[in-house]
């Protein structure tokens, strides 16, 4: 079985200025719901003077649909406080393999965001034993500051990772460069230090290589990608090109394959509409376009 | 060595409702060649009644730039006579795996076009003993009519245009639906009747799949790809939906791939602008709009 993990309502607005009301960000988590999806990364206790996006956490997090796992990204101690006074359940941590791109992004360089990391894993697995933890290691292939990244050291950092207890790792394309190559000189080193289930994959489209780089871990069995619904997700690395790869991409890529993935596309093609529509950008998603062209046409 | 076929100027453009001048085609032409591309489907020789669009073949081929080999599609016996008159001497033939398509498009069944073609390809040979001939199956995995192709019956028609003398096939993904194990499946069957170096590949990226396509088919030695700047070519079953494979995202992915093509990407990114400034479009390629936006910000 296919597991997607829904990264829009966090990783796709995070860098979106425009704000979003609570409330529409929880219609269209309900709207994702009902398409199919069943892993939501729902937002983040990153401090709002930074991600001002994603400030409303507190009152958004009570207010989620039933039915879905739903993460929360949690940068420190501080935020782990908050997230469980809320009785989150599921929490990502978030490193990368470039010292460059975790100083600019969280002020750290990677050793010491693992140090923090380490705190907050052991505090959250005292609190919620039965609790889940999804390690993410960003900047994986290349660096818009470092440049390219040696697997060797991607895999170190997401060892440390396992290491801290975190039970699944997501190595992130954070700036949409890599290749289908790269992709599987990456897993195998992997698999060298953790089975298959313990690895999720999370490309960004922005050069249109991501579809080809599931492909790539999909062939070589992994079966867990990160996803953002109608390709939300601006690069703020390169502005005005694609984010996160599109869930509706990713759906059709999977059902043409022959995996089922519980996800139905017409109903994930409108999922995005009102954010985007609030967003003033048209749909980014190609399957999701081709979706809605066809639905226009009938 | 990649061979990348660039179709934008006929299959980006034939689609496209706003009337290109003959000028512009040409310029954007040039701009292709300056980008390091090396073979151009120019234009076709089909009716104007049915594709306006191109109707000006006759005055743009003495005035394109020297240096490309240029191809134009030849439709059937008047084409092939005009295009003679100005020494064509590369051409595309375009029948399909379905005659639901081949009716609807060329008034003839997939045997009469294969028939028509006979001729065609007899008389081109006669009058150019060292010219070029490539053969098109379009819809070979799935017709907009008929549904799923079988890969014996795409193979059947590759043969039979193999046996009229073609130099090439290339299998379509005419409305952009395949996924990579649909391709291999086909190039398997493909290497039973031909050689590799007989084959291309002519994707369309309606639903986001067409470069996990030429992963896959690059994957088994397949080494020609078609592909249109800009991701030109509206597709007229998905309208305000993807066309063409865009040439700046096939160029992206074969040299981040370690396969050199030649192209200069940044050059490649302008290439298309004018034409779809003219067209009242926004650039379409992920690739493309990742150099823009990259550029812009530097």
């Amino acid at each position: 079985m296919i597991r997607i993990v829904e990264v829009g309502p966090r990783d796709g607005l995070q860098n979106e200025g425009t704000p979003i009301p609570t409330s529409e960000k929880l219609a269209f988590i309900e709207r994702l719901y009902r398409a199919g999806l069943r892993e939501i990364e729902a937002t983040s206790w990153v401090s709002p003077k930074w991600v001002p996006q994603l400030g409303d956490a507190e009152s958004l997090w009570p207010g989620l649909p039933e039915g879905p796992l739903y993460s929360a990204l949690v940068p420190n101690a501080k935020g782990l406080e908050r997230a469980l006074a809320l009785g989150v359940e599921r929490i990502a941590l978030f490193s990368a393999a470039s010292d460059a791109f975790t100083q600019r992004n969280i002020n750290m360089t990677v050793d010491q965001s693992l140090d923090a990391f380490g705190e907050v894993a052991r505090v959250f697995r005292e609190s919620t034993p039965l609790g889940w933890i999804r390690g993410y290691v960003s900047t994986a292939f290349e660096c818009p500051y470092a440049g390219r990244i040696e697997p060797a050291k991607t895999i170190w950092v997401a060892e440390r990772l396992l290491e801290l207890g975190v039970d699944e790792v997501s190595l992130g394309d954070t700036i949409g460069v890599a290749a289908p190559g790269e992709v599987r000189a990456l897993a195998k080193l992997a698999l060298v230090v953790a089975p298959l289930e313990k690895w999720a994959w999370h490309f960004h489209d922005t050069r249109g290589t991501a579809i080809a780089n599931v492909s790539a871990a999909l062939d070589l069995g992994f079966r867990a990608f990160d996803s953002s619904a109608g390709g939300l997700g601006g690069c703020p690395y390169a502005p005005g090109a694609g984010g996160n790869v599109a869930t509706e991409d990713l759906v059709y890529f999977l059902e043409r394959s022959g995996m089922p993935t519980g996800v139905d596309l017409e109903s994930l093609a409108q999922a995005s509409l009102p954010i985007l529509s609030l967003l003033g950008s048209a749909p980014r998603s190609k399957a999701q376009m081709a979706v809605l062209a066809t639905r226009s046409t009938q």
